[in-house]
């Protein structure tokens, strides 16, 4: 077996027979719910509910104790009270079952008695050789296998972030905002009060774990701060990282502690932990997980000099304002190169850089041929473009016309999905990145493709920005 | 009449009739799709295309000249090449026509022949006592009349935000991104090359407009500084603006010299304009609007104190870290209104502040009853809300479930609406702002719905934070 096939998460991402302990046929309970949605998420191994007294839970037969199971499970998931796990955690150590998802709320984040019952739960654990996430967290969710033992049942199309996460809301809650942003995980997991496995683990994990291209923390508090500086500087080495740390004010380290029982730092001492580990912070919630696609999917940017690409003045300026106020450099083009942009654009455009094509149905030269010509010159170290756009714009006035327009809708959309796959390999082909915005969302069919090749289309002018600075930290720190 | 009543703007913004310079049957040029915006966008008034050749255009009888009108129009919407512009502003002038907007672009935005042509322009509307918006812009937006006279089609429910704008884009290919914020104009005007009405103008009418609570400006550079400084100064005193600024580093003034031959300056200078007329500077596009929303709808804040109520531990820690980056204080609540809150949430919860109940259904408590608590307390100037959802959760659920889930759905919307109407009393009544956050958009029922009360619901806790600096920063500027 190789090391990512012995580290004691590997199972716990990729069972092969799961049993539930805490659901049932009432429609209230959360492990009803966690149950439903391991079932309707695709699962397609094992699922054994473990129940007192239904013979059948969710139409699944039930098991009464963990040691009348058919065979040692390779997870168990477990939402019941506190007391209970204790005694479950016996019966599982008996059955052979070897790792865990806990759930179940009420230990060190409520104070001292709780405490004590998690160094008991740790110590049961430690006898019988379980290694488990939690408690008080909220699972994991690995959309390739695909597998999603929370109880929250939004969709997610599997992408290349590992996320670990002292929050479940931010590895659940998430889902809808991150589907509309094109975003996926490779692997999530939330770590709750990291009794036995913890981020530590996790970043070991996702560094040897292949189908993780970028890894993103939520941290309220580092547990094993020297075993984290070594992991996550070795990791780093092959793989971004970025991290939101929110324990570092008075009110983040109080509100920490309520959470999940963090052991928050100053912030100077954080920053200080996050740059000697290359580690990219991210300021908020929405940069994390934005900032985590562009550095799963494209190149580090490797100097200061952008380009931008538009058919609008006004992004085409929020954008060079933005670019210069992160500290990249917006450089006038080379006549040269101007002189063959000009070829591309209408007469009323700017070649300059930024390059607003203003009002212009050439599609190609916008999409493709400009961002190749411009990445080819040598002039720039990557490109944004703004106006990302398909079908909608034509689809919107078909309706508004009432049949009035005859617009051959379907072919633009094809005509557009050439080009866009055009564009998506101009990355690689010349190590340099590219991100883009767009007013239009994941339902207009050119957003959403670009962000599945793996271009990330941001919502606004200045999120591109801050996700290009992403891949500019990226590029330094492994100089 | 009214001064608003008499304002070049106010027949630009509620014209009676339109003469259409432009339109053709083609469906390849700009003229045809305004024309066809212009009728699908509702508008209740006359509208007259003028064509040379043409008797009727998109099904409309259409003139072949503006002398030949069968009246006087109150607006002229103009998109024809450039030069013919002069010569139609003389048939209008003839014909007794005062207000236009002239899309068609070429003008000092491309250099000295330009120049020229857009002072000969002026002189001509002059000559004939015109007043128009433009050239090289995008056209005017009133969702309460209604009229959207630009070449997007998007939709656009009628808010409280007057828009002046020296960017097309951020008037039309923005309504997508609004629409799914749940953020709405009162009015939009896209000023272009500012050769006769300009941004003074804007502000000097949306000081007067009733149906606009709140400015928002985005700027390339101001034309006439000292009236500028004059009329935002008296405006700003009873109606809150906010301003993008993208003028003030050199890339961003050198993008803005090409998009509309705009006169940006110093960034320092625009900062001392800004503080003297009260004007709140947002840092990019998005915060412009999602800042003048909570400035349209919420009292200003006018302390620090700011309380936190949410049913999610990693929430609760962002915003309680965000808050104390803003400069905001999360002071823990007196033992009293602890005690308090302890009897409205499940014993895993916290009532310190953040207040966060952990995974409970009591939607009244955390929507209302919380809220109501902490605003009367006396212990907090405004409150943050984190996880507004309404019948996604249950509805993806009992999809999920095939069937095998009997949730009261409907029932549960209805109950959750009259608690949400509830809390969007509650700003009035204590003189205090609430804003919230959701990763839910408004195909969650109880987003739209709170949205659509005036309670703006961000798309990411931080997003929220930085709405209430804004609330914040409009408190202190009247103090």
């Amino acid at each position: 077996m190789s090391s990512k096939e012995n580290h004691p998460l590997h199972r716990i991402f990729h069972p092969r027979s799961i049993a539930v302990f805490g659901a049932s046929n009432k429609p209230t309970t959360m492990g009803t719910y966690q149950l439903l949605n391991i079932l309707s998420s695709g699962y397609q191994g094992k699922v054994y509910p473990v129940h007192p007294k239904l013979s059948e839970v969710q139409g699944l037969k039930a098991y009464p104790s963990a040691r009348e199971l058919p065979e040692a499970p390779d997870l168990a998931l477990i939402t019941i009270p506190r007391d209970a796990v204790l005694e479950v955690f016996k019966d599982l150590g008996e059955r052979g079952c070897k790792r865990a998802i806990v759930i179940s709320g009420g230990f060190k984040e409520v104070g001292e008695e709780g405490r004590e019952k998690e160094q008991e739960l740790v110590k049961i654990a430690r006898s019988y050789g379980i290694r488990f996430v939690g408690p008080n967290c909220i699972g994991i969710i690995n959309p390739w296998l695909p597998l999603n033992t929370t109880m929250y049942p939004y969709k997610q199309n599997p992408g290349y972030i590992g996320l670990a996460s002292h929050s479940g809301t931010y590895v659940t809650q998430v889902l809808p905002w991150l589907e509309k942003s094109g975003i996926g995980y490779a692997r999530a997991v939330s770590l709750g009060n990291e009794a036995d496995l913890n981020i530590v683990d996790a970043i070991e994990y996702y560094g040897e774990d292949e189908q993780v291209k970028s890894i993103a923390l939520y941290i309220e508090g580092i547990r094993r701060p020297k075993e984290f500086l070594k992991v996550a500087k070795r990791v780093s080495r092959k793989k971004p990282i970025v991290a939101l740390y929110v324990g570092g004010t008075r009110a983040g380290a109080r509100s920490g502690v309520s959470h999940t029982g963090a052991l928050s730092g100053s912030d100077e001492i954080y920053q200080g932990v996050f740059n000697q580990c290359r580690i990219i912070r991210a300021p908020d919630v929405a940069s994390l997980y934005e900032w985590a696609f562009a550095l799963a999917t494209q190149p580090p940017l490797k100097g200061k000099r952008i380009a931008i690409c538009t058919h609008s003045g006004g992004p085409a300026t929020s954008l060079a304002d933005a670019c210069e106020r992160a500290g990249f450099e917006v450089r006038e083009f080379s006549p040269k190169l101007q002189k063959r942009i000009r070829q591309l654009i209408p007469a009323t455009g700017s070649a300059r850089n930024p390059v607003d094509m203003t009002f212009s149905v050439n599609l190609d030269a916008l999409y493709f041929q400009l961002p190749e010509l411009i990445l080819s010159s040598g002039e720039v170290d990557g490109l944004i473009l703004h106006g990302i756009e398909g079908e909608s714009y034509y689809t919107h006035f078909v309706q508004a016309s009432h049949g009035r327009l005859k617009i051959p809708v379907e072919e633009l959309s094809g005509y557009l999905r050439g080009i866009l796959k055009k564009l998506a390999q101009l990355p690689a082909r010349f190590s340099k990145p590219i991100v883009s915005s767009s007013f239009m969302g994941r339902e207009d069919s050119a957003v959403a493709l670009v962000q599945d090749l793996g271009i990330p289309c941001y919502p606004s002018p200045e999120r591109a920005v801050l996700a290009m600075k992403a891949l500019y930290l990226r590029g330094q720190s492994i100089k």
